[in-house]
């Protein structure tokens, strides 16, 4: 079973990386970038299972987020690239 | 105007990162990982513009994505966390 993970920061949480971006963005003359927030996401290969959603959730919970400042979402059977 | 973009690493190209995590994830008790990939996601606020695909084409080959080894997928419009 294939899962997709994304990982973002709350909102109201600064993002020194996508701020770096957006201005990289602009001194490549990329004009009316008004935000940038960069995020993960985690393309999982799970041997099938009755509880893979609870797993996914702890494996967030765990390790893949940081909950104090990061959401995440579990998106399932996706490999969209 | 709101753009979602993915950067992933081709297949075939090594992950270390994505191979960490699943040793992580093995030690910390979760059986049936197969793999883990990981990759990015750009959340991008652009002024409304006739070209904005283009242009987003453009920011993805020159700073966001390394096209040698990773793949870059755009979705417009999407805000779901």
């Amino acid at each position: 079973m294939r899962a997709r993970v994304f990982v973002t920061l709350k909102s109201g949480v600064l993002d020194p990386q996508g701020q770096a971006i957006q201005g990289a963005l602009g001194a490549l003359g990329f004009a009316g970038v008004q935000s940038v927030r960069q995020g993960k996401v985690f393309d999982i290969e799970l041997a099938d299972g009755a509880d893979a959603e609870t797993e996914l959730k702890a494996m967030c919970e765990k390790l893949l987020a940081n909950t104090v400042i990061e959401n995440y979402r579990v998106e399932f059977g996706s490999d969209r690239g």
